[in-house]
């Protein structure tokens, strides 16, 4: 019988390992790629949806549509909750088990509170879109409620909006709901003036995109000031509850109101490297995630790999010491080929070889018109930032859209949004105020009759 | 102090009647519009979402962003739960209260279950974009739990859907469902064969699109079947839950399994209705509908009107008998005309006017190509069916869609389709099997080991 792979996760790692068997490369094998959800989701533009910029289809494609293509791929959608090295099974949540004779474990990361979970309901994190339209819905529905509250004090608490990690998350937020609210809603409300919003972005480090050259990290922060947001740097989060967050700098403690918070601090690696190492014995580092060979395999099993958020893995460029492999698409993509090409390996018998990460750089994004790149080329280091990083960070990102019709709606999307400040998918399905009002009873209590436009 | 118009509900009554006090119409008012959601729908493209051919900015415009260039308009998000005729005053849910000099009542209509709510959660309706959510997530995970049903009568019950009412929006489900099934999906899987699946249409009444003329019907019933679906006239449910419904017919009771039913049979004023008839001692007829005088005010209550799906109101064409306005969105347009031309009217001292309904005619989309057109002409009434009637009717709607780039999306969106048979917003969010697992412990007690691809 032919091999049978399994694929845990299809993000940008899995999905690639499973191309990668695509044609006649894949021709002796049988694949099955099992996922949480029924899409891939094109993460680098998540905070898109929940700023409203972009609608869900336009960054999601259902997976199984991405392999109609290729006959010896069987998509299920279900949650593995256990795996069994020994019998070489996968268990799904519910109780169906799922056989292979290689493993490839790339279910990613998700967010993490440092362990205080306590947290997540008043500053949800951006993981998948619900997380995205959860983060829509507080943004737009604060200012709803805000035009409705009569108390000054209630009403610049719902126009405070804070994000919580000045990583390129944290900062596409907060860049984004500056332009929102400096651009696209003045001119909507009656009662409230949108630009009288604060957006502050608190970071526990000595600077923002901590992982760019310090000197782009600056001219971050330069141009978050310019859109608007007030940037807290070594500011450590010690609180949060349905009134706001309490900060401690070196200049001491403070309580920031606010009914939308945003969380981009922490990532933790997926529950099942956990499940991993109960299974193989494997190590999983402070991250939880699982540090494996340099061939990305699990020490001892060779037939299971693991790739892209959830590994912590090396790269090995022969003549350097190994490098620890950032925790971005290209890294997971890269990760999915080698595997991918390991097992080729593995049926051909031949020996492995151990993953070597090319680095094309790093770019991040601010807002309108403002961006950080910061590329490797052969004449060294290639780093600038404003207007031209934003229009190449833009193509760079719609080129590596998946889907040609998705990339063609998003430029339209953008193009309509650059020129009329405008954001297509303002829209809340479950508008309902009582989550901010429940933390706000104020307007029950609100003095009578008054004209409605007064 | 300027007359106080407040307008509860912005769908197409609303937001016709604020609109007509736009500009030097509106110079000397201030009006307020309520709605308790943050979008504008255009209702006859809903179940283009509902079957994920369009994502729902595409079909939802912000209010307040409809009415961002109208300076007398204030856009207020809340739900009105009381209205005092007396105090002239309407009580949001929060407890706010609102003045009105004048009121223009446009709640709409809910779906109604016949007294048999029971069934809701069962047989989803479609009247807000969560509802189409709903039945979009239910329909595509029906077809991945089928993927993953090992028990073929339980997967049989998986592909089998089922639609409850023969209107409009009846054959617009049923048809876009067998169109997925037949022309979408296939390919995509590897253990069932979409094509498979056996969409269901089940009519009380003797025909379908029963306002139409009977050849149009018939038409319509015809078009259905070649797209597949198996139309059950006169068939009466009598009992939905969780593994499909009863239904009688002349040929007797039968049972029809199913894990996806919709429900598109029963509509149902909105609850303010009665509120109203507490507030004014208004009458209600048997939809709930309040009962309107030829000018759309409330017996005795000339300051507060009634339009739309609420009102249950008559056209007064000179030298013909009132005839009842029907329920679409022309009806309730030309109804928010007549309400704000009254209001001026009366602001101007002088005598309102009796409603009267332009009928333009009548057209419903059965699925790919297919439609039936009845418009009346000087030549009097001029009928077809067919790919022109499809052509027609996709053109009258994207033109009438609300807002210029949502028209070019949607019909780029359609375009692709068209071509492709892809469905772009094929895209679930919260992907959870559990609400179908539950109903189906089957998979749970799956027997052991299998290969994947299997």
């Amino acid at each position: 019988m032919r091999p049978q792979i399994l694929i845990i996760g299809c993000g940008f790692g899995g999905l690639e390992a499973a191309r990668a068997f695509s044609g006649s490369r894949g021709a002796d094998v049988d694949i099955t790629v099992v996922d949480k959800t029924n899409h891939h989701l094109f993460q680098p533009l998540l905070y898109q949806v929940a700023t409203a910029g972009l609608s869900a289809p336009s960054i999601a494609a259902p997976i199984r549509h991405l392999f109609r293509r290729q006959p010896n791929v069987t998509t299920l959608l279900g949650e593995v909750v256990a795996i069994d090295a020994q019998a070489r099974t996968a268990t799904l949540k519910d109780g169906a088990l799922l056989r292979w004779d290689h493993l490839i474990v790339a279910a990613g990361a998700t967010h993490s509170y440092f362990g205080r979970d306590d947290w997540a309901p008043y500053a949800p994190g951006l993981k998948t879109l619900d997380d995205a339209f959860e983060i829509r819905r507080r943004v737009l529905m604060a200012f709803e409620a805000a035009e409705l509250e009569d108390d000054a004090a209630k009403r610049a608490a719902l126009l405070q909006f804070v994000v919580v990690g000045g990583g390129p998350t944290g900062v596409e937020l907060a860049g984004t709901f500056a332009e929102i609210a400096r651009h696209t809603l003045p001119g909507e409300f009656r009662r409230i003036d949108p630009r009288q919003a604060r957006i502050l972005l608190v970071e526990g480090g000595p600077r923002v995109l901590a992982a760019m050259p310090e000197a782009l990290s600056e001219r971050a922060r330069e141009q978050l000031s310019a859109l608007g947001v007030d940037v807290r740097l070594g500011a450590r989060v010690t609180g949060i509850d349905a009134d706001g967050l309490d900060v401690t700098t070196a200049a001491g403690a403070e309580r920031l109101h606010s009914r939308c918070v945003v969380w981009a601090a922490g990532v933790a690696a997926s529950p099942l490297g956990r499940a991993l190492a109960e299974a193989t014995g494997c190590t999983l580092d402070r991250a939880g995630r699982v540090v494996v060979e340099p061939d990305l395999s699990l020490p001892g099993h060779p037939r299971i790999q693991v790739i892209g958020d959830l590994a912590a893995a090396q790269s090995h460029k022969p003549g350097h010491p190994p490098r620890p492999v950032p925790g971005v698409s290209p890294g997971a993509k890269q990760m999915g080929r080698c595997a991918a090409a390991n097992i080729r390996r593995q049926l051909r018998g031949e020996a492995t070889q151990a993953f070597r990460y090319a680095d094309y750089g790093n770019l991040a994004t601010i807002g309108r018109n403002s961006a950080v790149v910061d590329l490797g080329s052969p004449a060294g280091p290639l780093r600038f930032s404003g207007y031209f990083a934003w229009l190449f960070w833009l193509f760079a990102h719609v080129y590596f859209l998946i889907g040609y019709r998705n990339r063609f709606v998003v430029l339209l999307d953008w193009a309509w949004a650059y020129w009329t400040y405008d954001r297509g998918a303002r829209v809340v399905a479950n508008a309902a105020l009582p989550a901010l009002s429940e933390a706000s009873p104020a307007s029950a209590s609100r003095p009578a009759p008054r004209p409605p436009a007064g």
